[in-house]
């Protein structure tokens, strides 16, 4: 059941199977393959029956994440052991580079899409914040067929939101009478945004019946009126990715529609620097370490 | 399509039909027929194309409800007259005074239980506060087939709670202990409570996939953790009743299931008291003004 496979790429790791246990069904050596953020859960909670085992309370990370963990340095390291449950099968023509944010970036988009009804042709979805999960959220939703609406605080990413990834429209958050303009126009909004953000702007969005769906986590309490919630049957909810199951689904499809996320490809030793461009948001949209060829340079 | 109904009781509104125009066709003269918290809504929008007439941005109330609306009385006048979309066929075998606080306390439990999926046989359901709403809330989740556990800051409706509305449990909200034991057990609560209470702690009781479901309204703005959110995919979201399809529908399932309030009928004078008495919490579990044999005593 054990594979063994060589990364080319970190946490959102893709690479090629050069060892396969005796009893591995899903893939031969010379196959591509990828792991996201999961490599181990317990089987048997409902989460696991429910083939999301993201949510298992005794899900193991592919890096080391807590403290008091067993080290693990994730995609950190030119070899990777595990478990084929826990591995993807990485679709031929997608490009390694490109396609290996899906398998965090967009699985943690595409899922709740999928899971809050917000993946429907027709349906006008916003977007809150263009990075690394963001861009990847407007992807998938105009390849659902959606309106899509990008929100952010930088109006300089309205160009490259509609010319670059087929946004339909763009909202500068900070910008009240466009904001007010757009109340209560969209079935759902996708937050892609860590840090702390007034959230009950993003709740005027919504049409009656509409779901903010939140995907970065900030972990300070946040500050919010409930009563719009009562007044327009809204609701928020969070999500922390999709299972090994969907995330198999996400990138076949991404794979037949030709979703990808843009990268930079940079080497091991470019790390410092781009945590320092990341700090300073002067990234379009993610990072990709070429372990595999840079490790050991 | 108007009808004219003598009230014997107020808003959460019933009454017996003593005239009808000469197109109406869902009542005749004699019927016992109710009204709820709406009279109009502008019958084009999204909401009310759903028979959700209650969510309806031109919602009319039936009482003066907003500060330079007309005034209406509401239930506290003898005679209402209301288009015949806006009243509901009270069932014979439901007794006048017991039947009436299902209008409002019975639709705003029933519909956010039927809409959020917290009306399956088997599935656990807490219910926070025991009053109006929440004793009507207990009832229907039994009648559903539902485990139900109320919760409450008061640990004398213990047995009132379980002795006498069936409810599997009780858990004190203050009892740190008890609200631990407790945490990750339930698949959805309905949260009666109006005023300003901890909401972390109640999504902790949720299962993952859980739904906190708010009808209670508390203006001032709630803090929250939002990180339980995304970690357990569990959602907040709020309900303001339902329209006057699925309010008809509630009120024949509560006259089949013999769900009715546990009331205590006061004469008009005895008002001032009874609003005295509802401050110190001294009220089990609705009053009901007679105002049909009072009104002009």
């Amino acid at each position: 059941m054990i594979i063994i496979f060589i990364l080319k790429y970190r946490h959102e790791i893709v690479g090629v199977v050069t060892q396969v246990g005796y009893n591995v069904k899903k893939f031969k050596v010379g196959d591509k393959a990828a792991i996201g953020g999961v490599i181990g859960s317990c089987g048997t909670c409902s989460c696991c029956q429910d083939d999301m085992e993201t949510y298992c309370p005794k899900f193991v990370t592919a890096y080391t994440f807590f403290e008091g963990q067993p080290i693990n340095y994730g995609g950190f390291s030119d070899i990777y052991v595990v478990n084929e449950h826990f591995a993807i099968r990485f679709p031929d023509t997608l490009p390694l580079e490109s396609g290996a944010p899906l398998l965090c970036a967009g699985i943690s988009v595409y899922s709740p899409m999928k899971y809050f009804g917000l993946s429907e042709a027709g349906k006008h979805l916003g977007v809150v914040g263009l990075g690394g999960l963001g861009h990847l959220a407007v992807k998938f939703a105009k390849a659902f067929g959606m309106k899509v609406t990008v929100i952010s605080t930088s109006p300089n990413k309205k160009e490259e939101a509609i010319e670059r990834f087929g946004a339909d429209s763009f909202l500068v958050s900070r910008d009240t009478e466009e904001m007010q303009a757009a109340m209560g126009t969209m079935d759902g909004i996708i937050d892609t945004v860590s840090g702390p953000h007034p959230l009950n702007p993003l709740v005027d969005l919504l049409k009656w019946n509409g779901k903010l769906i939140l995907v970065g986590v900030d972990v300070k309490p946040a500050e919010l009126s409930l009563l719009p919630l009562i007044v327009g049957r809204k609701l928020i909810a969070g999500s922390a990715g999709g299972g090994l199951k969907e995330t198999q689904e996400m990138i076949d499809f991404a794979a037949k529609h030709n979703i990808a996320a843009d990268v930079e490809v940079i080497p091991m030793d470019y790390m410092n620097t781009a945590m320092e461009r990341i700090k300073k948001g002067d990234i379009r949209y993610r990072f990709v370490i070429d372990i595999g060829n840079t490790l050991r340079a």
